[in-house]
């Protein structure tokens, strides 16, 4: 009863259309599409869609096995003499409902019937989608995985960053915990136990968003070296290389989630008691102590009522710079902010203010760690976190110097531009490596000579790099 | 003179373009576009309209009364033999002007001749659109009430959220500030009113975030249950469920902003002053305190020179976790993110990061209840804030955990794949709700049969669900 | 070697594709794409691209030189009987490889030859970007310029917001650091110069966000008076004051982040230690001060164990409050957001949410203000920096005061909707000033009377307005 009042409402939403049952429906209709589960393919009326374009929009639930043909064959299988389509898997009910993501959303379709394949690309741009021409229907099984796709890109910087939380997670409890234990003899109640739930992953967040900012940029460095070093840009890089140049949107973005961790709770304990290092220095005064309700014990009471150093205001001030910097760069990164921007304002600011927040984020570290290394806290052979966190950004941005120079720089740029030092006669075709075109600190769009093969099918455009 | 500056600067942007007055271009032109408000329609050349196409773009400035006609209705009645047709009212000048939002917006066009309205949505679409055809002129009410909405799906969040804000707001006002009076017989000063003014808002806002989070779960697992019990997902959901089911994105986004709100000043006065029962205790000191410039008196005056205790360091880590994960799901709301999206990134995110941060929050407000009620503070009969905030995301949880054994998981999965407990012999057609799209927690597009009638003007597709 | 294995990679995913040198591509192709830079056009095989379709996608690195001439010219000049079109610059290899930016990115065309440009045009669309005839190859050095700009609208907003930064870094330079040297013949230890570290630059950052976001408020109110002089909006603002009108969005961001650092800082700071004046007071204990190993001194000591006043609580939610709001702001200027408002929810968010900004920010001044004015703090005959900041926001909203009064609103409504007080008979082409198109205060769309001339190609739409 629910169902028939359901339907009534779609058909008077939809003058000129007509309620019928599937049986009828199928069989004056041109275009079919099946909208079931595969499990339920043989509940469908079979026989009537022979010689009809059938469009197969299901999705699995679950990756299939490495041989079992994808849900668009096992239908063609079932209706050999019908023109199964594959489409439209990739929109979401809530989407095709409320009308968003079109223009932006991209529809694949495959077929082995190339007749059914035009008029379902055609359905697509009618409905306001991007159609892409994905071919036969074996290219189903692509298709069918888009929508389980779990973040492909993310997997491996997930990994790396990960990886280096918890080593230097560790190295903190071995420096902070461990270490007091060993060389002072304290308690566990010494330096307390209890700052791994807060004080360690505030440390370790902080250290970790440094040394992951500093992964975005390094990659750039060393291909800017390698360049130089073999005088041309056509010669492809290493293949790890490729691979850290292509995922350091992704490094940026988890930088950016562990700086924001770090800032609130790096505010959240801000005070002498925490940091005591860059706060002048608390009032000591002799007072009776109240130790239980009867009794006091005199002893010297620190009684916080300091202001920070000059240091410590430096400290959070370029902090708080290198953390707000970094939303930037984040806010660039949307997909609706950068289609605004040109090539010049994303190279700004993903490579200019990327290198800013990389530097202050720097001082930030070295302002707590030069207090630290005017007295003597090494502990265990380990120097403070402050310090030992600071020697892989300092690298990184030594090796930049020397690339800023115009006499290194200048060679560099022709290099970019096509020039080739070793002056070797190179085939006609030269396709530079598209690898490189994902690359959060260069986006330099004119160097990359894109060399695309496009089908033989009509007189078709070739290009020339 | 500046009108005929601006006119002159125009025509010379525009090579090939003439300046006429508006009665010889209405004389040339096959279609004309009426950009004048409905006042101002009488001003018009309305003989030379005849036999025109005449497109209205007027807007009006209030919702019309109940059975006021539409502008362009009111044109059309103007010019009886003019192609009356409505479109173009949703663009922004701005938007035409920087060519903004092309692609992504839509364009509803109406008329009630339809070789007009097909000769404007080629317009539409020459001019980068998407053209949406809505039919008859009768359309152009509800197209006319586009640009005036206000957030009509935003209505009942804000209410339920603003409601259940001022709920706990009083609840607060009546523990901390009316039941101290009452049972301790303090005066009003002891509390402190002042309060009302900051801390009482600051608990206010976490309070309501977490339950708005636990709203935004709890239907979820309420529409499992029955279609546990119904045994089949072709059973359309009370309509309460279904708005509630929709309204969940709303219900998130709001939570986000009162979240980031108790984030800020819940860090900013996070001290041992404000939140004695998560940090060690101050030390007490026997001095003497300075009543006046003259006169001392000898108490006990707590030094605050302590740290966080374990339960104090547990409960902001939890805290900053939750609201860095909510602050992922406000990222992939964003329309340009989500697109990027496929469908198990989107349920990935909305589903299994939105229930870590309703647990995280839910166990950073317990870490804050626990101490409580090791202490004696039922007052009036009532637990803490921290404590009574506790049951509803409790509850919610709890009723979560059953759904996730595979025993109960399992037919779950079957159910929404298609199966059908009740085997009973249903009609051809199965109208999934289309309602249950919306989905925070459950974006399941591969069991939504999505059934769509189309118009019967040519052999069109069908759809088998 | 690599080169070949990447030119093997490409063919076999592309079935159909043939793999051939350069000139023998030349010689089938109908449509060359040209992908070197501008200095390797002598290495292409120019007698074989005459008669040819040749699009050159070639950017430059820098602006050309006032006279130079573009890139596509230059291409043209070498080879006269090609047809030359200028397009596809615009998009990054990043984008093209990943199929992102589609349908919002614009991709202008340009050529002498109308036929190879049409068919450039087309070729974009089936590409599925938006293609832009820009007409005549000499349009090159326009579309040759778009990648390298450098956020053009942002240049004055910087300039602006950057000196007002300046002037009152100084102007607190002078109240806090120099007036007290002079006034009370402090060292310069006595204020400490170390606070220009962050207290300074956190009131700085406070102020000019402050003026900064009355300064996207100001133009709007200015522009409602000069408008209800006339009596009409068909007379034109003055040059400075549309560009004003122009540039609040960049005002709004740049507002935004000031904002957000004057937050971080201002949350870290919060103390008693730091904000003494909306602090309760400290208790003053008589203590004996450790000054050093040995000797103690008895002195008053103040021991921070208190709270917040009812104005400290009031001014840091006002505070929080306006931050937030704010925040929701900036959300809905991203163009993926503000693409699915509508423009009565887009004029509630920017005017009526962002006057409700400007007016808690002023609050939250205000009450710091406040203190301050109940002793006396004029030194150097400037009161104090919370009250100084306050004149320039308290002026405009004095200013928006009456324009809420339904006696003037009404006519103001009215001269907006085109109701002329002047009578005069103006010329039946009436174009609205379309700068006014981007406000940040006022999206009074239907309003706006877009006037558009058309190229008089084919019987073309006019508009009449």
């Amino acid at each position: 009863m629910c169902v028939c009042w359901h339907v009534r409402e779609l058909v008077r939403r939809k003058p000129g259309t007509r309620l019928v049952t599937q049986d009828e429906a199928a069989r004056v209709a041109g275009v079919v599409v099946v909208a079931v589960g595969a499990d339920h393919y043989n509940r469908l009326p079979l026989p009537l869609l022979t010689h009809k374009v059938v469009v197969d929009v299901a999705n699995r639930t679950s990756p299939p096995h490495t041989n079992e043909e994808s849900l668009a064959e096992k239908l063609q299988g079932l209706i050999p003499q019908a023109q199964v389509v594959k489409a439209f898997n990739v929109l979401s009910a809530y989407a095709l409902e409320n009308n968003v993501q079109q223009g932006a959303k991209q529809v694949p379709v495959a077929s082995d019937w190339s007749g059914a394949r035009r008029r379902v690309l055609e359905m697509v741009k009618r409905m306001g989608y991007s159609g892409v021409d994905r071919g036969q229907l074996k290219a189903a099984k692509e298709i069918e995985a888009i929508p389980l796709q779990l973040m492909p890109s993310w997997r491996v910087p997930l990994i790396v960053v990960g990886s280096l939380w918890f080593l230097h997670y560790l190295l903190l409890l071995f420096k902070y915990q461990v270490c007091e234990k060993i060389s002072e003899g304290k308690d566990w109640e010494g330096y307390s136990l209890k700052h791994l739930a807060l004080l360690n992953i505030n440390r370790t967040c902080a250290i970790t968003a440094l040394w992951t900012l500093t992964l975005c940029y390094l990659p750039g460095v060393g291909a800017a070296y390698l360049q130089l070093a073999w005088g041309t840009k056509y010669r492809r890089f290493p293949t790890w290389l490729d691979k850290w140049l292509k995922m350091r949107k992704q490094l940026g973005l988890l930088m950016l989630w562990l700086a924001s961790i770090h800032t609130c709770l790096g505010v959240a304990v801000w005070s002498g008691h925490y940091d005591p290092l860059v706060w002048d220095p608390p009032t000591f005064i002799s007072a009776q102590v109240k130790v239980n309700t009867t009794s006091y014990v005199t002893m010297d009471v620190p009684v916080q009522n300091s202001k920070m150093s000059l240091q410590g205001e430096l400290f959070l001030t370029f902090g708080t710079l290198s953390m707000f910097i970094t939303c930037l760069l984040g806010v660039s990164s949307l997909p609706s902010v950068g289609a605004t921007l040109s090539w010049r304002e994303f190279m700004f600011i993903q490579s200019k203010l990327g290198w800013l927040a990389l530097v202050t984020g720097t001082v930030h570290d070295g302002l707590l760690g030069w207090g630290f290394s005017s007295q003597d806290y090494t502990k265990c052979s380990l120097p403070s976190s402050a310090q030992y966190a600071l020697w892989f950004p300092l690298v990184t941005i030594a090796m930049k110097l020397p690339l800023l120079l115009p006499c290194v720089d200048g060679p560099l740029q022709k290099i970019r531009g096509g020039h080739d030092r070793n002056k070797k006669k190179r085939s006609n075709v030269h396709p530079t490596d598209p690898v490189h075109s994902l690359d959060m600190t260069r986006r330099k769009r004119e160097d990359r000579t894109v060399w695309q093969v496009r089908p033989m099918q009509t007189p078709h455009p070739i290009i020339l790099a």
